[in-house]
């Protein structure tokens, strides 16, 4: 308190209640969070509550915001401020993963009486970040003895494949052994193991991987598929885009699937993600790329690009292809900066998937930009991925916003 | 049991007793451990347990093989056994993380009397994985209050390294927001989190960087280096190497040096890494490799590679290069398959670092390997990865050994 908001607890006691007061003005539905309750003074963080729900708080929301808390400690902070508080109120938690500990701590307060869980996909969020909704979903499921109480009202075979669009859109990878999502959640390696579930399923399993949606892949549309059917299987997995959209998408579907004999449903997934990306205007848009490089050969670029309407040709070297891609493009829009990060995922795994890339990019001036590209070639994915962030450089620049606005998801607490 | 065993209780136990008997024959430290304590009868794995520990096992490990515990009921469960079953034994805990609890499970029991935890660097094993190493470590570490009766003898700044390691050797990336290690994991993005911590850093951080081994990387060694500075510098890094071994990595060095200014540590890392991975004998070597690609080119390569000794030249397209690459090394080794895995890590971050490729292959005839390769290109660390790959295939058939002992982590329980 004194450190980071340089005030004494009578201030930030009336600060409280004029900020709840004030928030009432505008909605019934008012969530008050003192920040770091798992180190705070007990006692005035009970005052400061109490004072919120008087004022009109309907949530109290409590975070243990630098992820400090064990389990047993937080269900006993949970079930004192619930003793402590009086009032019409739901109660929240908010846990962080700096100890691995956010879904366990969540479970707990769940026990304690919490009745609404702030969590996200994947587990996302500041630092280590905060508990992963599809693991807290999966153990209120799977233990129906232990959360007798409660139920999620979240339809858990859709969790797989939010989980893949998160990783995609933030250019985070899930690792291998993510719980309930992760690739090989349930893979069976050791020869024991598979021997146990061919024999009886329950075994080794807890979960049917259908429940979440971790099924087979149904496949699905190769190069003879017409636009008809192209659409007809985007609106099955949920997706519907048409107009021009739909035609882009279309266009791209069938260059990719000129290469690639069939796409799977995570193929098209990751497809019309990037069509759906690239819709903002684009100032840069790619016309052609040609590389080369060899063990005796110096990395090198041919691109032709449009920049603002009109197509330029440069090339440059580089330490590597995707390397002497980026600098041609750097050349061609001029913009300079540093790549911040670089990431590949095969959709489908395999050499012949296609290459999902994520990069992150920072230019001189501190625009900090993600961008993604999906190609059947890795180096051709780059080239897009990077094209697709400057365009979101070149959006600040025309339209002067904000530039952490663009691309930043918002702050999870 | 009767679906996995086909056994009767009282077989069951005598095999316990019999197999322990016959170990004691062999060493005094006998571990015991009941597969899926969590969902087995309580009072017959007492029983058992006890017959164990009378017949002279020194360690009972309870395994929550399926992951299925919470917190509380495995604490509970720990306890009971510690209460139940009598005589002198250490009581271990091996949780896996299918709900994602496996690292609260592991800390509930330690609270709970158990002084061995079986866990594993970066959370890996069977399907989502078993506790995660590190983050146990830092939680005892974290809070001394919570945990006051026990301690680590881990040298816990070496942790980021061995997590880099270790994710390297078996190719499974560890997510950006895992605790402790993930590069993430002491990341502010928010600014009013940054604001915090650059007024007084405990606002935010309840670990040091530096404690874990997430500090600055020291940089180090360019183009102009030598030898004795190259070896030097390994040898702070804990790495020895000489001779053959020394030679072959310095000369990667070289090579690698020539394209990037300077390699940081992470770099060095990995270059050694690879070069010890490929110390089995090379039944196949790369000569040269010369790709190129286009928007209007159909991807293709030309491959020199010396198999057995004779130098061979093939070519061949693909849907990306990689995939043309790939193509070629199988033409010229006569080894069918496919690949079952790929992923691509920057070893430093950002479009001019080393890429680092790991992937998995499984032939025809079923033998599953993985390969690791490091470039200034993806593809070339790409068709690396390859080759390393079918170097073990290659032995698996020169030797005629289990091909599973080849190139799989010993299964985790």
């Amino acid at each position: 308190m004194e450190h980071k908001l340089r005030m004494s607890p009578e201030q930030v006691l009336a600060e409280a209640v004029s900020a709840v007061a004030r928030a009432r003005g505008y909605t019934d539905d008012v969530e008050f969070s003192p920040e770091d309750a798992s180190r705070s003074d007990f006692d005035f963080m009970c005052d400061v509550l109490q004072a919120a729900v008087d004022n009109g708080a309907g949530t109290l929301n409590i975070p243990d915001t630098v992820g400090y808390a064990t389990p047993v400690e937080w269900a006993e902070r949970i079930r004192s401020i619930r003793k402590r508080v009086s009032g019409d109120y739901v109660l929240s938690t908010h846990c962080h993963n700096d100890l691995g500990l956010a879904v366990a701590n969540s479970l707990a307060a769940i026990q304690a009486g919490a009745r609404q869980v702030e969590c996200t996909v994947n587990g996302i969020g500041e630092r280590a970040g905060n508990a992963a909704m599809e693991e807290i979903v999966m153990a209120i499921r799977t233990r129906p003895d232990t959360f007798s109480d409660v139920e999620t009202s979240i339809r858990t075979e859709e969790l797989a494949r939010s989980s893949r669009m998160v990783s995609r859109l933030t250019g985070y990878p899930v690792q291998f052994n993510k719980a309930v999502v992760g690739r090989n959640a349930f893979a069976h390696e050791a020869g024991i193991h598979q021997h146990g579930v061919l024999n009886e399923r329950t075994t080794y399993e807890i979960m049917d991987p259908s429940d979440v949606g971790q099924g087979e892949s149904k496949i699905v549309l190769g190069k003879h598929s017409g636009r008809a059917a192209f659409k007809d299987t985007l609106s099955k997995l949920g997706m519907t885009i048409q107009g021009d959209a739909l035609n882009a998408a279309f266009t791209r579907f069938k260059e990719l699937a000129d290469r690639k004999v069939q796409l799977t449903d995570a193929d098209l997934e990751a497809l019309v993600a990037e069509e759906m990306g690239d819709r903002v205007m684009a100032t840069y848009s790619l016309i052609s790329l040609e590389v080369r490089s060899g063990s005796t050969t110096t990395p090198s670029a041919d691109l032709v690009i449009r920049v603002e309407g009109e197509e330029c040709a440069v090339s440059a070297t580089g330490d590597g292809m995707v390397d002497a891609s980026c600098t041609a493009i750097k050349k061609a829009t001029g913009i300079v900066g540093r790549l911040t990060d670089y990431n590949v995922m095969s959709v489908t795994g395999g050499v012949d998937a296609l290459a999902d890339v994520v990069l992150s990019f920072e230019s001189s001036d501190g625009v900090k930009v993600s961008g993604r590209g999906l190609a059947a070639d890795v180096v051709e994915a780059s080239a897009r991925a990077f094209i697709s962030a400057l365009n979101k450089i070149a959006r600040v620049r025309r339209t002067g916003e904000d530039p952490n606005a663009v691309d930043r998801p918002g702050h999870l607490g």
